[in-house]
């Protein structure tokens, strides 16, 4: 197994790559400095392409902590991205941009030289060529066009292309290749990554993007005298995909070349130069409005025509770009739409949660509602509730960090839990006919809350955050990938844990959102689903629930078989709560632990069903009101009786209200068939009183 | 006070003006990462100039260790020559030359702007042309020559020079002068500082000196077959001190240029060409015999003619080549012989004596004998001999670092004493008729050993190093400049201490020899000079001085007052020592404190008179012989009953034999007037028998 290093991973060029490289099948290792970029682009290219992508937070000054990355994973190449990028900043700090393009390029070469690491893709810049129309014959540009960057950021491009080549002349055993970008624009038609400048966006589409999002005022049309159709400059605009997928087919011609190295020039370019005015009426027809501009002076150092003769990696590359502007444009405006503010969540901060990893796969998620009286953390491990406070007080049992998750003796603390929750009798599935065995892990006697290695244990891939000031929330949205056979279930299956984290104005509410279908490439058409959350709840501010007045919906639960605690298939009434359905906890009792049912199980997705209370908890010292909202028919209730953490927690220091369908019974069990979505979403609301 | 930051200082080019910069009047700083060069070159250029010179061993690219500097000194300009600069060498190690050439270019361009230091002259390179003779009429090379190196020595000169551009452009009120270098050659006419290139040398003169003094069979001429007068290509070689006068030339224009910045470019030539034939016949005359050659295949990369139009320099800086090639040889051909291995000296080496301090001032420098046996260690405090051991035996009283000999109570061990050793009564010295007033230190009764702040207590510069094969004997040349009016002293007083070590075969021995002269632009045309060493021996490997067999030359010695041990002016016989002059050191007498005498005091130059041996002592426990040797009329014997380092010696530890003048009186004293030179020599020589 051998990885590509990806430099400034985290980029715009760069992260559309990483995305691009896992398609094709390549392992990749990101460093980033993160200067001008966000880790969660890294969060959402893992989810994009559903692979933990291994990141690290270096500048590539730092010689001896890349050198760590290059002992670590055996890189096999090096796509180099990490550049300051802006022209116009570059001839205002030219020492930043020399230090760390220049300076990060050479220290990354002789770390790649010391590894015996030789292959590498640079991120060239049509800049190099300066103002090409100053030689006859120049535009379209060809590789061989004399080179004469006109400002700093320019320079450090060609001086890096330098070093290269002279890299390559003492040692030919080296590969390199020096990709020149015309005008990247456009993001990933997920709409999930994309072009995200701090500041003042220094480029043509993303400053009309935020003119349309309603950031900006109006573009300024820097000149509209020069000598095209319209007036306006040409420029060679390419879809920041097709120019990934160029990265691709260059990686592909140096490993396909087999006999000695290499060090070669490519333009990365369309071939076909569009206006200003072009390409601004092609973003106003995606976003289906004329967007307001006015026409300034010319800009210093702009040329007329920048346009790429993109001939030589049309046919040695093979690679020629695909998408049109009015693609970009789409794309741009889908990303623009669904992320405003780019990567930007105020709300919003994570930690790393397992200190002894190297990798950032395990943070604890931290987000907190607008009005700052409620605030949750989630860590990726079982996206499990780790912590949730309502002014400060916290209101659950969990550990400060993942060792305490890993113990033994841990009841499931605010766990997700899949694939199937609660017990299953003998491990003995049945899905439309067929027996499947099931991870045993309760003295092989029940599959309790899917096995041993259930979604409790899981490492889950994001969060993708996104904020709704309108509806004063902000969403985590966490995904798994559970293959088929793990702890014996059967299919591939994707399921989505969505947090959100909503003000309500005197307090803060949480929604779980679950979703789960099973993958088209799966082998199988059916399998079982049932997921619920493990959350013990305390919301005395004492270590037991001792005081906590509860109040159910339904006095019905299943009817448990004493043998192993699975359902006999009976409902029956219970016995421990008033004519109210209410019940004081005291420190010993009463006991539950029973899943009551409050509506027939008729549905796979229950999410359009009507959310209701189910329960409500309440405590005289806080005076905080618990409520937990819920689609699901059945939730069980659990006052903690079994909860034994060593030096820790004991018994009923917490309760649980685990929204959820029926425990696992052939005659109530609904299998999720291929093409069909699982779906259910639950509330958990604290407020004063 | 401002100073001059020159980074690369002991380098060659970078040496040699920092000469030029100091006898310009200014105060200089250096770093230097000494990667091809030493720090015996700052020693050198501290003796040359009689200057110290603060130094740092730094490498650029340490951002934090060279703001340091900046935060310590306040820096005006920046001198930067600091750079890898082998052409060959570059196309083999093009990373280490990015590297260590740019990174450390913009490090260091990024620390000056952070300290606001906005002025430098930069060591550019005739390199950056490229091959001139592919433009028509490009030869003398001008300014405005089209750039285009040919090799990434050359690629990294060009590379900084547009950094230094950028960085002007952004912010004009930035002053730079580039200096781009012909073909450097000569040495300092003093044979002290001079081009030192490690392995095989790259250009001609230094490869031809290696010939003539034989550490290389022959040259080998690079064709002879190119379109000059005898074949063989045309360079503009310049003296490297006249190079080093057109730094001082730039640097004041930079300062003379007061309204705004500048940034520019000058050629630093001759503007004369000289074909390879032509300096090695001159080379051959300064040594005086035909060197060996071989003409050999053109290299790659040589071109005709690289003579420089240096106008714009002759005009605008107002400079101009002064030397000859002719003067170059001579000089080269001068520190040559002198130097005949640089600086390399094998059997010498040092440490920082005084850890508290930033600079290397006072260092503690260690030379052994050929055979291994015997080893001293001097510290330029007050040129003091720190340790002497005879085949790991140790065989003074000393301490191991500076603040020990700070001490209150240490009783001069082993320093240099002046400017007048010995007592002098009231401080009452009469030169000439004239009274002088000189520092009372002994219950201001009397000045003893120069008085509160005696050359013990100065930091003397140096040591020059050199070795000297044929007579197995290293020397260190410590010099001290002794001001008009320290401790009433008249005249300024220049003062060398020349310390040879010398393997005797079965041992080794340790010359001191002393200079003295009042310097010409001493106002005073007489002063008092007399000079010993202090040293404590003990060669009985044991706390005492005990068992020690003594045996003088003289039993006469100088009669002294008992009311402050000044003498009489009487000699008289010693009644300690037996029928032989000899004696046995006993625990607790006899006690020795007498100025012997043996023979006129007549001469204020004694080192032509006859080295005699005056006093031997062995211990029969060690076996070891120590002799002492001196062509001086008068030695102190002291066995140190007033020793009392309180924790560390007591009485008798050591005994002391001080070959020196008579204690000052003025019916003996010599005085030392304008133009003459006072001088001794002793020789402590150690074996075993």
């Amino acid at each position: 197994m051998s990885y590509i290093l990806v430099t400034g991973g985290a980029g715009y060029i760069g992260s559309h790559t990483v995305v691009e490289l896992v398609n094709n099948g390549y392992n990749v290792v990101v460093v980033d400095n993160l200067v001008n970029s966000s880790y969660d682009v890294i969060v959402r290219i893992e989810v994009l392409t559903r692979k933990q992508i291994p990141f690290f937070k270096i500048d590539l000054n730092d010689h001896d902590a890349l050198d760590q990355v290059f002992k670590l994973y055996p890189i096999q190449a090096v796509l180099h991205f990490a550049a300051l990028k802006a022209v116009g900043e570059s001839t205002k700090f030219p020492l930043n941009y020399y230090s760390n393009n220049v300076g990060g390029a050479i220290s990354l070469l002789k770390v790649m030289e010391e590894n015996n690491v030789k292959n590498i893709v640079f991120s060239s810049s049509a800049t190099v060529y300066g103002d090409a129309t100053r030689f006859e014959n120049m535009i379209p540009i060809p590789e061989h066009c004399p080179t004469g960057p006109t400002n700093p950021y320019g320079e450090t491009k060609i001086t890096i292309e330098n070093i290269i080549r002279d890299v390559y002349a003492n040692d030919k055993s080296w590969k390199c290749a020096i990709l020149r970008y015309f005008n990247p624009i456009g993001a990933h038609p997920s709409g999930l990554i994309g072009e995200d400048p701090l500041g003042i966006p220094n480029n043509l589409l993303p400053f009309l993007a935020q003119v349309a999002i309603g950031r900006r005022e109006k573009l300024s049309v820097f000149g509209s005298d020069y000598n095209s159709k319209d007036g306006t400059p040409i420029r060679d605009y390419i879809h920041v995909i097709d120019l990934a997928k160029g990265h691709i087919a260059a990686l592909n011609y140096l490993f396909n070349h087999k006999d000695n190295g290499l060090c070669r020039e490519w333009n990365l370019g369309t071939g076909n130069g569009s206006t200003v005015f072009e390409v601004f009426n092609a973003f106003c027809e995606a976003v289906g409005k004329k967007l307001p501009f006015e026409v300034v002076g010319r800009r210093d150092g702009d040329v007329l025509n920048l346009t790429a003769n993109p001939k030589r990696a049309n046919t040695e590359l093979k690679w020629k770009a695909q998408l049109s502007i009015n693609d970009a444009c789409k794309d741009l405006w889908n990303w623009t739409t669904k992320n405003p503010f780019g990567f930007q969540i105020n709300n919003y901060s994570w930690t790393k949660f397992d200190s002894e990893s190297l990798t950032n796969y395990d943070r604890l998620n931290t987000v907190r509602t607008f009005n700052g009286k409620f605030e949750v953390s989630i860590s990726n491990h079982g996206a499990t509730i780790v912590a949730a406070k309502l002014n400060g007080i916290k209101l659950n049992l969990g550990f400060d960090n993942l060792k305490g998750y890993l113990r033994e003796d841990n009841p499931f603390f605010g766990a997700t839990i899949g694939r199937v929750a609660n017990r299953i009798s003998k491990g003995d599935l049945l899905i439309n006919g067929t027996h499947y065995q099931v991870g045993l892990n309760e003295l092989h006697r029940t599959s309790l809350h899917g096995g041993t290695y259930g979604y409790n244990k899981r490492t889950f891939l994001g969060p993708i955050v996104k904020t709704n000031e309108k509806e004063k929330e902000t969403t985590m949205e966490f995904v798994l990938i559970d293959l088929d056979g793990t702890e014996g279930y059967p299919g591939d299956v994707e399921t989505k844990v969505i947090y959100t984290v909503r003000d309500t104005g005197v307090g803060g509410e949480l929604g779980i959102e679950y979703e789960a279908k099973l993958l088209e490439e799966s082998g199988r058409d059916s399998t079982a689903v049932s997921l619920t959350n493990h959350s013990y709840w305390n919301i005395g501010n004492q270590p037991s629930i001792e005081g906590t007045h509860i109040k159910l919906v339904s006095n019905k639960h299943l009817e448990s078989n004493p043998l192993d605690s699975t359902p006999t298939g009976k409902i029956v009434t219970s016995t421990d709560l008033d004519s109210q359905n209410s019940a004081k906890l005291g420190p010993d009792g009463p006991v539950f632990d029973y899943c009551f049912v409050t509506k027939q199980q008729d549905k796979l997705d229950t999410r359009n069903d009507e959310l209701r209370v189910v329960a409500t908890a309440t405590h005289p010292k806080t005076r905080i009101a618990f409520t937990t909202l819920t689609t699901e028919p059945a939730f069980q209730f659990y006052t903690g009786d079994g909860v034994d953490v060593a030096g820790v927690f004991t018994k009923r220091s917490g309760f649980c209200l685990e929204a959820s369908r029926y425990i696992y019974n052939p005659k109530w069990f609904i299998p999720l068939n291929k093409g069909e979505v699982y779906g259910s979403y639950t509330i958990y609301r604290f407020e004063n009183f």
